[in-house]
């Protein structure tokens, strides 16, 4: 059974955001996001996906569609397709992401 | 911006597993699955979609390919296409898993 502890995955980066894959496939990305205070990932926008970020850990700020808001532990968003995106520590505690993004770009 | 908290979704049925959409959209399922003691959701196969389950709470059996497992928080797993898979909560506690299934079948 492919089984992944989703502590085993966490990891940081003093360089960047480190996306840790937490499962292959060919349908969709299923990645841990592990951002440092003062680390993020730009805003960016993918024309035919679906992007659903879950907050594991610490309070993010979360940029979608031109809106801001900081998302704590045990909240979920969602990036339509085609809605610009991004998320950026601004905090003083590491921040961890649950993301899973279908269908897989090309 | 479409946020969710996901204890907002977590609800119980006497019935049968709880399953409450926190996302709607064309390109994946997005959902909390809620199993009280006793509850199961049976094996079943999807031919085309990907499904990856998350253990936010309690410790369900699933069964995927013929293999058994109890699985506990913080641990995921995939049921890839054409994977029979089910899950089913023989604990003494409430069971809440977070589901992602890509592409969303027709």
């Amino acid at each position: 059974m492919e089984t992944r502890d989703i502590n085993d995955a966490i990891s940081f980066s003093g360089e960047k955001m480190r996306k840790s894959p937490i499962f292959d496939s060919d349908k969709l990305f299923y990645d841990a996001y592990c951002l440092m205070p003062g680390q993020e990932q730009k805003v960016h926008t993918h024309d035919e996906s679906d992007k659903i970020y879950y907050v594991l850990q610490g309070a993010p700020r979360f940029t979608i569609a031109n809106e801001e808001q900081d998302l704590g532990p045990g909240t979920a968003v969602i990036a339509r397709a085609g809605d610009p995106h991004g998320v950026r520590n601004d905090t003083d505690e590491n921040a961890v992401l649950l993301v899973t993004m279908a269908p897989r770009p090309a």
